[in-house]
């Protein structure tokens, strides 16, 4: 009879930072069935990967989900896998952390679960050929990659039935390839398609293996799958199949399998991630390219052929493609420095340094760092998740007494290792980075006690999947019919479309527009205004005859006006507060001559309200005067000195003062992206620009700015009508 | 003006273990002339890397090169680039090495050359995304890779006119990026036509690059390149091309640019090399069909705007493809941990633990790993080099007392990491290593003290390029014509096409065939002769109760013979002289029933002579009778009892002696590879089977091998007409 081994192994993961009431639906409609719908079925026998972000949700949320799975493991249904801890994409992370986090993992199943892991799951399937080395390090004997990993190397299909070894500076691993054609079978097509492929595979000869590997949202969480699952009854009517078919398919682990068979031979698996994953990680101009290439070939009928020879980019590039998340990963390498030295250092308190370090694993949780079908990137509350790692760890180490110490201090560091120091100011409770080559800017604001980095804001960047609102008038709206997320692109909000536009800078603070006197509000929302100067990138210098604890940043430029272009120096000293945690700016612009016509200076704020847009602010005239501000909506405000959101949930106000502004202009900032659910617009920030008007005839200007946090556990505003 | 940068970098190497006649014309044609026309050009600068490998052979054979290129460096015409000492592909190397590696080739152009360097020589540009953490590890600031490496990650060629940043586990580097239209273009084309291709993307704005980065063995060194370099004057006429466009191409070093232009940014490059060697290390099947997809996108026009997702295979698959460079190279790392393990037991004569660990490293240089267009793996020398320096590190580990220590140790080790233990029999002057789940075969078999793996035969496998001599009945010849040996395939010898036979199972020793006894010589050659049982893969269990100093394999399975098949068990003995270099091999066959037919029994040898196949061995019959066998040429000899071969070159005699043997088969196993100067045929060992007749109604049979290797500086041969 012709047989074939098969292994069915799925993953079960949720962000670091995500939402407690995401993850408890996620738990309620596909967790929890899964675990349940396999408990009915003892001869089912699966392998399962559990992130140990999750675990620790469940053994926080619902330890009962962990009672489960330990029944299944005695009985013998379940072999579970270990991983990164916090589900880091290894490549991103330092060698022993890739070590230490998976260690953690292990022991974790080891104690609660009772499980001794021998296999790995590879987060995002993501990997490169120097793993093999880590995860050996590690005590790991196995993992699962694409089958696409290994038809880059020239393995055909009939090749990858079975493991190979694979190997890095003479440590070995087992590897299995997962199947794509089953991801795209499992749970989407009739369970009799699953058999009807698995037969097509089966031998005489014994050993054929044919393995799923795949996310275990994919049963009942993502869109539409919690009814066809559970409700419809996929899931049962699957593993019902399966018990029907036991004769000739045989569920294996990959445990047992590997005890049963030798490898096929030595095979060494490129840098790689599943087919999707590495479009998403090409820049969008290649992306177009390469979808064309995919269409053409499929057309001809030539893809099958040569498909092993096409390849998308390379999962790193999330870190070229996404200055935010690159300077996010350098940012948890950074704090990750300041950890290991203070542990080294044997700092006081030294004890803390463990928890730190486990700070920083949090931090190089994988969902932050980049962007396909899934938020990621795009999703603030990761990247306020990601910052709140950084920033705990970092205080951590300060608690150690090891780290930067206050009362206000600047340090030149280069922190993304680009060559170039940041400049870091920082008092007890407020770090600034500034940058003081890309126009003097400050890239990132942190509020220690908060945990908080208020700057945050992503900016608005063409993607590639735009294109479809665009060209289409009539986009497709989601409809009922349940197909694979990754080929469905449904628009959940109307008119997305008239909010694609693309910023040419970064959303940081302290962007220094020159504009004409006439430039509006519409015009700095689309990016479509014109500057008069080049301050926005220009190197600024530093000053280093500045006062102790503050920083004086200088740079000249000529401001094209007409008829004359006039010469400017702009100078602008940042400080802190030593008693609260307030950001002093102080502006100094000098002319070499008198402008021969009006212009408009305008430092520009870029600010993420962790509360989102929803909230309300308060906007102060030059005397009591006072406005309501929207964050939901763009506005202008004539004469503004002082603008303040409060924010109960996280109880704290935002405060920003500008002395004698002209007028005041902000807008949120809203990205277009795709979900699971479809295309929406996400609010990433608020751009908060004061404008200062001078006339024909100026020389100078002196302005300044005032950003401060005002705590609302311990301060008391009279002011009760901002509590709206 | 619109105006350029350009790096014209070269890299010299030559192969650890090349002839040193080979190295002096090299010399002679290529390395000396290129500097001395360099010398009299003081206005052009280029960038250089010699290796290690070769700047040791000049300093021994040509220090006047040194002293040259000592007077270059002070004039500030070269800068001088770093690398593995010895030219490893860094990836196939352990990371300490590859720091280590480096740090001495640094070392030496300082002492040697007065130069620190900046920047390092990828060896064959092989490139994986850890290697930055491992480069900046040892000192380094930049490398340069291929144009192709940038693309693969969706940039453009636009995008490509100066350098990256890229970054791993928070170490930084800078890459630059050569360009593969100037690698065809020079020295292929008149210098003109890189004029123009420079002034394509020379710019207003300034800080443009174009890199060339290749081979210096191109100018004069690759077939028909001295003729044109030097004494056409091709090289002059570049310098002085180069020299009158001075105005708006700006030839710098990598460190010039460096110090006077920023990043474009960040990038991630995937693994990758030049894309011809990418093709090279696909599987067969897999290049055929690459080769025919690009040929199919380039007719269609497609190839440029679709390239950059056009993917051959992975480096490190070389060791996938040739069992033997994959057995070499897991000797390699076996040999290091040795010497690792001898350092840090802190074992007596310590002080010859780096000696030995050089050893290693020497066992490092890539050239015999692999196989594309040049020889490579393909050369039985070259693979000789990379043995001696295994066994001599060895040796030195030995001498220190921590290695395997004689008299006759057995010891079971998983030497490749496959899971399975090979078996190590070793006496002072011998080692043997037994694959007992392979056959039990001999895989490898050194003599220490001639520093030689004595089996080390390559077995005859299918090459993409096979294809263009089976197709062509009248292949292209070799002409005057220079053209890029990328593209040039030319046919060194005739009729090469009836040499193209391929082997199912490795070179090795101890090949256990049961053969109908009609088998000829000329059936074995050719690799078509029927097998009776299936020994020759089986594996082989290990008696655990054998005697000290001797293993004992023993096999069992069906003869299928006519009318009725019977049961064989092979019980093999393998031990060594505790006196003499030698190895003995005791064979007990019983049958389970009386055999219905005659067989044959065959164990199959296969040994290199390292001094070719130009030697003549001579055969002994049962009396005192004896003949002379060619090396070069296949024959038989009925009732052999002996076979001797004298190297005189290498001063030992091979003798081989065989129990009873009916006849006596050997050949010579001959490859058909490609090299610089076209296809051609290189003896890679010699096959020589003993074979024993058994009539029908045979029981049993017992007979011995005794193979042994007499140092003819110590031991006296009655027999001097063996001195022919």
């Amino acid at each position: 009879m012709r047989k074939i081994s098969f292994v069915f192994c799925i993953h079960n993961h949720q962000p670091v930072g995500n939402f407690d009431s995401v993850i408890e639906d996620s738990y309620r409609d596909g967790y929890f069935p899964f675990i349940r719908t396999l408990d009915k079925h003892p001869r089912i026998r699966i392998v399962l990967h559990v992130s140990g972000a999750l675990l620790e949700w469940m053994e926080r949320c619902h330890p009962e989900y962990l009672d489960a799975i330990y029944k299944l493991v005695t009985r013998g249904q379940l072999e579970l896998m270990t991983g990164g801890f916090y589900e880091p994409v290894l490549p991103a992370v330092p060698d022993e952390d890739k070590i230490w986090q998976t260690r953690k993992l292990s022991a974790f199943l080891r104690r609660r679960l009772g499980f001794e892991p021998r296999g790995m799951w590879l987060a995002e399937r993501v990997w490169e050929p120097s793993l093999a080395s880590a995860i050996a390090g590690a005590g790991v004997e196995y993992t699962v990659v694409d089958d696409s990993h290994f038809k880059s190397s020239g393995l055909t299909e009939e090749e990858l039935l079975g493991f190979y070894l694979t190997e890095d500076q003479g440590a070995v691993i087992k590897v299995f390839s997962g199947s794509k054609r089953l991801r795209y079978l499992i749970p989407f097509a009739d369970p009799e398609e699953t058999i009807e492929y698995l037969r097509e595979y089966a031998s005489e000869k014994p050993g054929n293996l044919l393995v799923f590997a795949d996310d275990g949202e994919k049963f009942g969480i993502w869109p539409g799958t919690a009814k066809r699952c559970y409700e419809d009854g996929w899931l049962e009517r699957f593993f019902r199949t399966l018990e029907d078919n036991s004769e000739w398919v045989e569920l294996v682990t990959f445990s047992e399998y590997i005890s049963k068979h030798p490898p096929l031979g030595w095979v060494f698996l490129p840098a790689a991630s599943y087919a999707e994953m590495m479009e998403w990680c090409l820049p969008v101009g290649a992306q177009l390219r390469y979808k064309e290439f995919l269409r053409s070939l499929e057309n001809r009928g030539e893809l099958a052929r040569y498909e092993s020879f096409v390849k998308g980019g390379f999962w790193r590039n999330f870190f070229s493609r996404y200055p935010e998340s690159n300077w996010m990963h350098k940012r948890m390498l950074f704090a990750r420095r300041q950890v290991v030295s203070a542990s080294s250092a044997g700092a006081s308190g030294e004890a803390s340094v463990p928890a730190a370090l486990n700070e920083v694993w949090k931090a190089q949780c994988n969902c932050a760092y980049w962007h396909g079908v899934f938020g990621g990137l795009y999703l603030p509350h990761l990247r306020e998740a990601i910052y709140r790692h950084i920033i705990r760890a970092e205080r951590m180490v300060a608690e150690t007494g090891a780290g930067i110490s206050a009362p206000t201090s600047v340090e030149h560091v280069d922190v993304d290792g680009d060559g170039e120091d940041e400049t870091i100011l920082s008092s007890g409770e407020i770090t600034c980075y500034l940058s003081p080559l890309s126009g003097g800017t400050i890239v990132e604001l942190d509020h220690r006690g908060f945990e908080i980095n208020l700057i945050n804001t992503l900016a608005r960047r063409r993607e590639a999947y735009h294109d479809q609102l665009k060209t289409s008038s009539n986009p497709v709206k989601s409809g009922n019919e349940v197909v694979s997320i990754h080929d469905a692109v449904t628009v959940k909000e109307e008119r997305l479309e008239e909010l694609l536009f693309y910023d040419r800078l970064p959303r940081v603070c302290l962007l220094d527009h020159v504009l004409p006197p006439e430039t509006s509000l519409s015009q700095m929302q689309r990016g479509s205004f014109e500057e008069l100067s080049d301050f926005v990138e220009a190197p600024y210098e530093r000053k280093e005859d500045a006062a102790e604890g503050q920083v004086v940043l200088s740079c000249s430029g000529p401001v094209r006006l007409e008829p004359v272009s006039v010469g400017l120096t702009v100078e602008k000293t940042v400080s802190l507060s030593q008693d609260e945690p307030s950001l002093f700016v102080k502006y100094a612009l000098s002319f070499d001559a008198e402008t021969s016509s009006a212009l408009v200076f305008a430092p520009e704020l870029n600010l993420l309200f962790p509360s989102g847009s929803g909230l309300n602010g308060t906007v102060y005239g030059p005397g009591s005067e006072r406005e309501v501000l929207a964050l939901s909506k763009a506005s202008e405000f004539l004469g503004a000195r002082e603008l303040r959101v409060r924010d109960k949930h996280f109880g704290f106000d935002t405060v920003i003062l500008f002395e004698n502004a002209t007028k005041l202009w902000h807008f949120p900032v809203r990205t277009i992206s795709l979900s699971e659910g479809g295309l929406e617009s996400i609010y990433q920030g608020t751009c908060i620009i004061p404008a200062w008007l001078l006339p024909p005839g100026s020389t100078q200007l002196y302005l300044s700015i005032v950003i401060k946090l005002e705590d609302r556990h311990h301060t008391q505003t009279a002011d009760s009508d901002l509590e709206q």
